[in-house]
């Protein structure tokens, strides 16, 4: 209801443009004024001069019943998370944390006990991260929690790391494992459904520590950002694997303009994770591939640096950057050739 | 519903706290580490060292159904003021705004015309504040429409005007005049109502231009923080008024350890909102003191600046800072001295 009058004739569903299409088409002719503006939108950060060095800003919402559910996310995890998937954005431009702001709306139904427990798990991170908590803002909502956290960074001016700088012929790396997050919340749901059947049982989350703490704990990759200065190492491009290792490569060759080519054979998986999958009947490379929430990063690095990283397993070299012009591609273990998409590849569809 | 073990025992209302004294008690005991924080929560904006300046940094949410209602606020204007009262945090700090960061989630019931209109608004707002979008997050929601913006500012190391600097005998200024933003909002309840009653009658918003702005289309105070710097004049603290003159007038005081005294006859209040007040059957002075959202600026100078303000009509002199001991008072216009609340003051409830 308006009282002023309706123009609304043209009604295009946000759906039909999709997350990174619709950003697209409303950012699109935004420039940049001031100097100290280094670069906006499009990155996992945006780049300010600082003078000596460059500062890295980033804002992150999660929202109740989008990318959280209470009736298995204890508070003090999700404070958690909330710092570290917004350090994580600074660490895939290869800088470091600083400080936080934190926005919070809540409804009524939280209590100060409930909201004490979400600010330990803020506390813990910015602890375990170096991170100041600076500011904020806390409001009420009509319905459910809404945190948004902005982190602000620091980087050396000749270690910053866009998501556009990979070359032909170098080598595509990911840090730790991935699909592990995504099989977390299969078990999660799975519980969930359990108790809601028969609320008398308590869960049964034994032996799964380790999917589930990817879940809900999340680490930021300062660790590895870290072994990356030790060894000298500034990739050509890096980006944070938010939602997926094939979502994210193809980001890398977007903005690179380049293409990507994936071995499956070489995408790094757990053998926790890998039995998992076989449990729920799901393919763990698709988890790897389309699962998100890893929080590791994917980068490119020149084929000088091979020497330094091939036998060090907090890193996985899964594939090599080519031109343009010969696409995306994933190489299926059996030797054939697929275009990679956002989904994983497709063949998925029949496996 | 959770899958844990329910521990709350524990119930204590936020409201029982209220937002000022929950944010007391959330953030209690946070000390900051980085050698770049200067400061963290406790003032309009953070401040982090940059080297030759400061840089500042507030984040303000704006939630729907609680913020704004989309049934008077056009989405334009709602994205301009989403900008506005960011920058305004910066003008408190004595400071430029030049970068924004933006955070969306909605409901699918909103189209991408709707979000065009929203960032035409914010645009709009950037364009005129000299502001650059750098970045942001944009998410679904379960209900309604959440905006968060976090604004980066700077400011010169020497000019930077914090809520504590105010000194006994300083003279208290406002810019602009006050009341109009919640006279704006008691006519849009007002037209609300009437729709609401009879939808095929549009609203009659005519002669009501300059409140109706003021509540639509706020607009922070550079204007004012720019007349200060030509006239070589640093406040000696400063905040903006966003919840109404009286809970500012104790946010200075508290932070200053002073008291603080206020004149009812020296309060500007535009004629068009005295007018309306009296329309409204509201003391003009309590909207001025308790209505909020004007984004005027309250500050406090030392008395040599008094020869450069005194005649200019941007700058109204409301009181004076007193010691401490003296307490915050309000001198009605028949002389009598009342305690100063955050309500306005004592003896506004029987008035």
């Amino acid at each position: 209801m308006s009282i002023f009058e309706d123009k609304g004739v043209n009604t295009t569903s946000i759906e039909s443009l999709g997350e990174f299409g619709l950003i697209d088409h409303l950012t699109n002719g935004i420039i940049t004024k001031n100097s100290s503006t280094v670069k906006g939108i499009g990155d996992d950060a945006a780049v300010i001069d600082m003078g000596d060095k460059y500062q890295l800003v980033s804002t992150d919402l999660l929202v109740e019943g989008v990318h959280f559910d209470l009736s298995y996310m204890p508070l003090k995890h999700l404070g958690y998370k909330a710092v570290a998937i917004n350090v994580s954005d600074i660490c895939a431009m290869n800088g470091d944390a600083k400080q936080i702001t934190l926005g919070l709306a809540l409804s009524n139904r939280y209590t100060v006990e409930a909201l004490e427990e979400l600010y330990d798990g803020i506390k813990l991170a910015c602890e375990h991260y170096g991170v100041d908590l600076v500011g904020g803002d806390t409001t009420s909502s009509t319905s459910g929690l809404m945190i948004s956290v902005t982190v602000l960074g620091e980087v050396d001016k000749n270690k910053i790391t866009y998501r556009s700088g990979a070359k032909v012929n170098d080598l595509i790396v990911c840090t730790g494992d991935l699909g592990a997050a995504y099989l977390g919340l299969q078990i999660l749901n799975r519980e969930k459904e359990m108790f809601k059947e028969n609320p008398t049982i308590q869960p049964d989350l034994t032996g799964n520590d380790y999917v589930l703490r990817r879940q809900l704990k999340p680490e930021a990759a300062i660790k590895y950002t870290r072994i990356l200065k030790e060894l000298d190492i500034v990739p050509t491009s890096m980006i944070d694997i938010s939602d997926g290792l094939s979502s994210e490569a193809l980001h890398l060759s977007k903005s690179s303009e380049v293409g990507i080519t994936l071995h499956e054979d070489k995408i790094p998986v757990d053998y926790t994770a890998m039995n998992l999958a076989n449990e729920f009947n799901m393919n763990p490379i698709f988890c790897a591939l389309s699962g998100g929430e890893d929080y590791e990063l994917l980068f490119t690095i020149g084929q000088e640096h091979y020497e330094k990283l091939k036998k060090d397993p907090d890193f996985t070299i899964v594939g090599f950057v080519t031109d343009k012009s010969e696409g995306n591609n994933f190489i299926a273990n059996d030797g054939s050739s697929h275009p990679l998409t956002a989904q994983g590849w497709d063949a998925m569809k029949n496996s």
